[in-house]
């Protein structure tokens, strides 16, 4: 099986069409993954959750990875994996500008996939916490054609 | 939208079923993802890469999470996430057992789908790094029929 590595365009289009994710955060050295909905708006990633673990952990420890993929099957598929930051976009004066922006690019997609926005309790807050992550870096691989 | 929490038994089935995982482990507070096909046992999840980046830092340090999802659309999905340790099976005396095991369950599956060991070039060593993860903890959620 050949595989390619893929050029920046190409992963950013990859991230372009995806939506979902896998992000994963880490605290003392242990790494926690959960799927999530995202809209990758060319420059940042974005996405909202509610208040939970993966909000804490990424409040104290922004360094964080994304990973996409599209898989046909064990000999066709596609994989990008970005370093990033998670930036939290606050109800402030300072994040003003980039909160209405996060809206309105997760509001174009209908339907918006995001496990971490339900609970499974109702007494639980369920104000949603939006946010952004400033990529780094992007690499990507894909099955030769 | 109603989101229940899996049992530990659900939560295993899940993972019996999964062919393909999301792995992440950390180094120095940045966490990194990749996907990688898995086979679990009923007790812990084997796979297998070559050398690189994923376990080299497994290496240095062993606390990973491993994410599976079962996604149909934004109504009805899926997931569950594991706290884990990364075990080497080397060819040593004190893995025998534990590797033999390993290639057993893992050649049951046919066609297994393995990005982290194709190589984008010919010269880099292929040799495969068999490894386990110990499950600490699981969980898992689903949302309701």
């Amino acid at each position: 099986m050949r595989v390619r590595e893929l050029s920046q365009t190409a992963c950013k289009r990859v991230l372009s069409r995806a939506t979902v994710a896998r992000i994963a955060c880490a605290r003392d050295g242990q790494p926690y993954i959960v799927p999530l909905g995202v809209v990758f708006d060319g420059t940042d990633l974005y996405s909202f959750s509610t208040l939970g673990q993966k909000i804490e952990w990424m409040r104290a420890n922004p360094l964080v990875c994304v990973e996409v993929d599209e898989i046909d099957d064990a000999l066709h598929w596609t994989t990008v994996v970005a370093f990033g930051r998670f930036e939290e976009l606050t109800r402030t004066a300072a994040h003003r500008r980039a909160r209405a922006h996060a809206e309105e690019v997760l509001g174009r997609r209908g339907n918006f996939w995001e496990p971490a926005a339900a609970r499974t309790t109702t007494r639980e807050p369920t104000t949603p916490v939006f946010f952004r992550v400033v990529i780094d870096t992007i690499t990507g691989r894909q099955t030769g054609k």
